[in-house]
């Protein structure tokens, strides 16, 4: 392993385990008042994941402020983006999972929320999730002008637009074929749409230009389409033990992916461009935006 | 009817048709993709409902906003707030019908959401409607402060600290006895926080100073259990057609209520306290309160 991809690493780890800190300190505790909902709530978010949300919020942050220059109140605010993203992603993976939807019983190794409490609990430790949210951008110690825009993109991407549309588009096209075009557009709202508001919530806090967003939703769209592409490469190519989920769902499922659709092959291209891409969007923004590349490799070069 | 309910109920009618109006204009078109999520929206928030939160909304509004004073931006603000408050109740009882949870057929005298279009479209439509509900605060043409404070209201009540989490303990008392402290606590959570929100919300909007904040708080609280007492005495008491869903599911189903606690009689007597604490919130407040009083006396006389 390179110094730079050892560098990269350590960051990584560092920035899992931070993530997981706020967390913790930002869910409700679990001894309080619903103390199962509670206990549901963080069993949803907390103990896994790839945390990809939170690094993209966190390294687009750093694109716009200088290494030891971050006001403590911008630190502070990133962290509650950076939470919000994440308890976004966690709600959306428990209504998933839940047996109206993909009715799966695996997730992050561990059983999935509904399994481990009940169906009602996993429906409400969702819906109690999404308000958390974004409390936590109203209560960041920025302008009220940022706040209420990161309130507007990331309302926009978890809803009919983004997040919960694509997956509507989802359910509607399992045993049918979809072209490229209409695939595309189901993954861009469908994980794209938040893997973006990451990258922009962590911008607009902390003071991107309207120039430096532009690039950033660049860069944005890229890395969230590379994201499934990957993933469905992985459904195909990984086993359920290194994936945490169940493998093979989506061909098992008949729901169409970019390897039904362009073969592994043409998949794994699709992937060189994407990560291309990404790396030209980053250029006007220079050396600041190193932390952004490393992740758009990190997310190409994954395997789980 | 004398000539003030005449005037009342005419108030009502032109708010209950004004909010439809608003809400059909700030939900997606059926038209667009996704169509059929966008399609069960609409089906979920349209046509029907007492529009009780958005009447508060307004009410609460007017004590701030002297009549023909308030500005377009204010009215507008308004409407917001008025249709968010309303989005968050509609997506609540698409999920509180679902199989997992009340397993519910018949609202507002129609075919449940899960009924009508499938359960996941049901659950995706709830999902989808609540980050609208926080897009449409954060579209207010106010001060990005004052969204601010409405964003966190808004969240704070619908989460776990407030409907989401009254919902919870809602599921696991059933079959058990509560003590009356425990029931008010569930209830100012399930339904108390949502109407105390849709009060305070409009005061927000309209700027209402603190000690205007801390008279609706109270009046809020009062109403907001009153609503509730008055949902139990008519399981009892009404039946289905006039209902317009399903009567006497609580006692079938063994739920812990007003009435199963104090008897028609106690539960009755409560009623009437609640009203005179609610109108003697209002007593600071003035003759630019009276709306407000008059829709506690409505919320107490309701028959459905």
């Amino acid at each position: 392993m390179g110094a730079r991809q050892l560098e990269f690493s350590s960051w990584l780890s560092d920035r899992v385990h931070h993530t997981e800190t706020v967390l913790e300190r930002l869910l409700p505790e679990p001894g309080t008042v619903p103390g199962r909902l509670h206990q549901a709530m963080r069993y949803a978010v907390l103990g896994g994941g790839k945390r990809v949300r939170a690094m993209l919020a966190y390294a687009a942050g750093e694109v716009c402020l200088q290494a030891g220059t971050a006001s403590t109140a911008q630190e502070m605010a990133l962290d509650y983006a950076a939470a919000a993203v994440e308890i976004i992603h966690a709600y959306s993976l428990v209504h998933d999972d839940l047996p109206c939807m993909d009715d799966d019983t695996l997730r992050r190794g561990r059983p999935t929320v509904h399994v481990q409490f009940d169906e009602a609990t996993a429906m409400l430790a969702g819906d109690a999730l999404q308000p958390l949210a974004f409390e936590l951008l109203a209560q960041m110690p920025i302008a009220p002008a940022l706040i209420v825009q990161a309130v507007q993109i990331l309302a926009h991407s978890a809803g009919s637009n983004g997040m919960a549309g694509g997956q509507a588009i989802d359910c509607e096209s399992v045993g049918s074929m979809l072209t490229r075009d209409q695939l595309q557009t189901m993954h861009s709202m469908k994980t794209g749409a938040m893997l973006g508001a990451s990258v922009l919530l962590g911008g607009v806090v902390a003071g991107a230009s309207s120039s430096v967003r532009v690039s950033l939703e660049s860069y944005a769209a890229a890395v969230g389409l590379a994201f499934q592409v990957v993933d469905d490469i992985l459904d195909v190519t990984a086993d359920t033990a290194t994936l945490g989920k169940t493998a093979g769902k989506d061909a098992a499922s008949d729901k169409p992916t970019y390897v039904s659709l362009l073969g592994l092959d043409g998949s794994r291209e699709l992937l060189h461009s994407l990560r291309e891409e990404a790396h030209a969007a980053l250029l006007p923004l220079g050396a600041a935006a190193g932390r952004l590349g490393q992740i758009a490799d990190f997310i190409v070069g994954r395997d789980r």
